[in-house]
Order: C-alpha cells, then sequence, then structure tokens
C-alpha cells in the first residue's frame, strides 16, 4: 500500500455562550461524523470566547497546521458577531459590504435590510460565499478556513454547499468489537497488538452496563488488509482471555 | 466596586474517539456550567488527539495561559492512554507508580492488580491525587492542572472532590430576556446599548420556534448595578422596537 494523501482539518467554535454552559455545543459532533465520512481527518478542536485576539490567533495558528479550518458561530446581525471582521484581519485583508451577499439578503422576503442586518453581507476581501439554503445569509470560503453559522440547521446545511469543494483522502475504515471483558484484563496483551500492527489505531472505551463494566475495543485504518489482520488477532487475544478468566 | 480577581480556566478533551465522531463529547458542557457556577471563567476548550506532541504542546500552552487546566480522558489501563506520560513530560518531571494510588487500586474487591491496571497508579512526580468516588483508579493535579477520567459518572465525581481546592472568583450574574424579536430589528441598537454599559456583556442568540425566528438576549456582569442598569436599558430599547415595527 502506498502512503496516502492524508487531508486534515480543525474545527473552531467561537462564542461565549459555549464556554458559559449557556449553550451546549452540538457542532463539533456533527463535524467530526461528517468530515471521518467523507475521508477527512479531524486532528484538533478549539473553543474560543467573542474575543477578537483568541479569535485571531486560533484561527492563525489552526489554518496553519491543518488543510482545512471550518469555524461555527459569530456571522450574525449582532455586536457580539465578530467573526468575519477577526477572519479578515487573521488573513491581513480589508472587510466590506460584499455586493454579493447583500443581493442575497435582498431576496429574503419582507426583510428590512437595515444597518444591523447588512453586518451579514461583511464579508473579507477575495473570500467565496457558501450558500446559506435555510436563511440566505451566507457564509464564506477564505484561503482553507470556512466560515460557517452556529445555529446547527443552518449549519448543516453549510457543510452539505461545502462538500463538493473539499479535496478527501480515503476513508478511514473501523470495526467495533465488543469485548465483553474489563479494560483492565486485556490492558498488557492489546498493547502488544498494537505494537505489532502499527498500520491499525486501536481504542479501548470502557462503559457500564447492567452487567457491571466492559469494553468496546476500535480498530481504525485506511489499509483494510491490516485493519482485518488486527482484528482477528484481537478476537483471539480476547478468546484466550475469556477462557484464563473462567479456569 | 473595586476590579476583582478573575479566575480563568481552559479544558483539554483528549482523545481520538471525540475527534472520530464516534464518541460525543459529554463533559465540556458539564464543566461549563460547574465552573460559571463558582466563579471561575472558563476562556478556552481543546480537542486533541492521542498523541504525545499534541497532548504536551496543549497542556504547556494552556497552564501558562490560565489560572487551571481541567483535561479529561486517557487516564485508562491500555496502551491509548498516554495522559499521564504526556503530562509528566509536560512538566518536565518523572512519573513511576505511586504506591498511594496502588494503595487507591488494591481497595477494589476482587480485582487483580496486574501490569495493566497498575498503569493506573502511573503518576507524575509530585502529583496530589484526585479521589475517584466510582472507581477508585485517581485523577491528579500537578501545578495548577487537574487530570480527570473521560467517562463522564467518574469526571462529575472527581470535580466534587477538587472543588473544595479550588480559588472561586465572585460569580457572575446573568438575565436572560426573550425579545420576541428577530436580530435583526434590534442589533443596531443593542450594540449601541453594549457600547454604553461596558461593565456587563451583552450576547444575542437566535432560534426559531413554531412563530419564526426569535432571540434570546442573555446580559452578564460580575457587577450587579451594571447588570440592573444595562437590564432596564434591554428591555426599553425591546419595547421601543416593538412599538416602531407595530406602527
Amino acid at each position: 500500500m502506498t502512503t496516502p494523501d492524508i487531508v486534515t482539518a480543525a474545527v473552531l467554535v467561537i462564542g461565549d455562550e459555549i464556554l458559559s454552559g449557556r449553550t451546549k455545543d452540538q457542532n463539533i459532533g456533527t463535524i467530526a461524523d461528517w468530515l471521518t465520512g467523507i475521508g477527512i481527518d479531524l486532528k484538533e478542536v478549539r473553543v474560543v470566547p467573542d474575543e477578537e485576539p483568541e479569535i485571531v490567533g486560533a484561527v492563525n495558528a489552526l489554518r496553519a497546521k491543518y488543510t482545512y479550518v471550518f469555524t461555527t458561530g459569530g456571522i450574525g446581525p449582532t455586536h457580539d458577531d465578530i467573526t468575519a471582521d477577526c477572519v479578515a484581519k487573521a488573513f491581513g485583508v480589508g472587510i466590506d459590504h460584499d455586493p454579493r451577499a447583500v443581493a442575497l439578503l435582498q431576496q429574503i422576503p419582507g426583510m428590512v435590510l437595515n444597518e444591523a442586518r447588512l453586518r451579514m453581507a461583511r464579508i473579507p476581501n477575495g473570500a467565496d460565499l457558501i450558500v446559506n439554503s435555510v436563511s440566505k445569509a451566507p457564509g464564506f470560503r477564505i484561503g482553507n478556513v470556512h466560515v460557517m453559522a452556529g445555529v446547527p440547521k443552518i449549519m448543516q446545511a453549510m457543510l452539505v454547499e461545502i462538500a463538493p469543494t473539499l479535496k478527501t483522502g480515503p476513508k478511514v475504515q473501523s470495526v467495533t468489537i465488543p469485548a465483553g471483558l474489563k479494560e483492565g484484563d486485556i490492558g498488557t496483551p492489546l498493547g502488544l497488538i498494537q505494537k505489532a500492527y502499527p498500520a491499525v489505531t486501536i481504542g479501548s472505551y470502557p462503559f457500564q452496563d447492567e452487567r457491571g463494566y466492559n469494553t468496546n475495543l476500535v480498530v481504525r485504518s485506511r489499509d483494510t488488509e491490516a485493519l482485518v489482520a488486527a482484528t482477528n488477532a484481537v478476537e483471539a487475544m480476547l478468546a484466550d482471555v475469556r477462557e484464563q478468566l473462567s479456569r
């Protein structure tokens, strides 16, 4: 197998309301599932407050490190919506009312396009718009950074628009194996299997059900052959440990 | 009002399973609510994979910037549980089986203390243990970093243990005002109120219900007098806008 061209991503959640606990984030899990499904590795998530230096710093750190950055939140019509201005600052470009965005806002039936609403047409110079099929006010892409709404339904509609524009890599395949054993009973042999199969990543996730502590093992890889071999090795190990413990 | 002594915090979630989307994080919201409730400002959250350089880098960045850091995940008995070793590395201290942690693990009835389980007793030199009232295997505190389990029930039990040890600041008080108006109709006057009352932070959160788009306004401050004055100003503004729109 040749080394695949891995595509990586970071998510940047912007908003005081997530950090205060008032709003429980629903977007991180959605984006994580979506990226995994299209063959992009989500490598980092950050949540930052509605403060310019924090947003600018995070945008610049993440866009330098990963193939793509996806931001959520802070693109509405109120004073606390500062994401577009911060992204312009991070890229060192100007920002103004974008005629394409103004035209989209004008499509909203019966809407008075006042000063506040025009704020949603402020787009950094050089950015492409991301269509918002739910409520018109667009997101945008500049460089490798995709700026999306924070409202989950709108954010999800924007992901649909973004999908065809992204470079994707080979998908990670995964097998989940319910161990029926406690983590502590399998930790040592499982670690040896991980060492023997470096092309897979084995995760061990404990949980508790009515019968007590149990473990899900997840084997992940882009290499099908290695995935099958490691999964077989894990199954054999589990059978061994079960037999030892039943003696 | 004198400037209060603000106490800040960051949360570091460690785990591939959150980034792949397999597991949906439940701890960020819990810790955010808990910190707000005891008067500590959560200023940043990061999620990183089970990779040493990423964990070490995040621990060092966050502990230098905030009063406290709280980590979740990666302290179990399997090969992918590398948080304790990474935190030791971040602090430049050694790590070994800690007799206090071994003694706690020995309290588990009927438990064979094998090599894998002893991994849960690996604690960086100089750390204090954080009691785990659910399943014994302890967390630990070193410097301003608190290392906790990822399983929500165990993480929550650890928060209870940590609470009395923390320095806390004056609590942020908040008032939520259902606007009954769209964000775009109030954005401009709301921004003027924010400017007039710099001791408060006003957040504007749109939502959709059966009657269409609506907005919750949240006024937050540590200064009760400013909070009341700004809240009154917001209420008066909302009445004005409603009247104008009904003409």
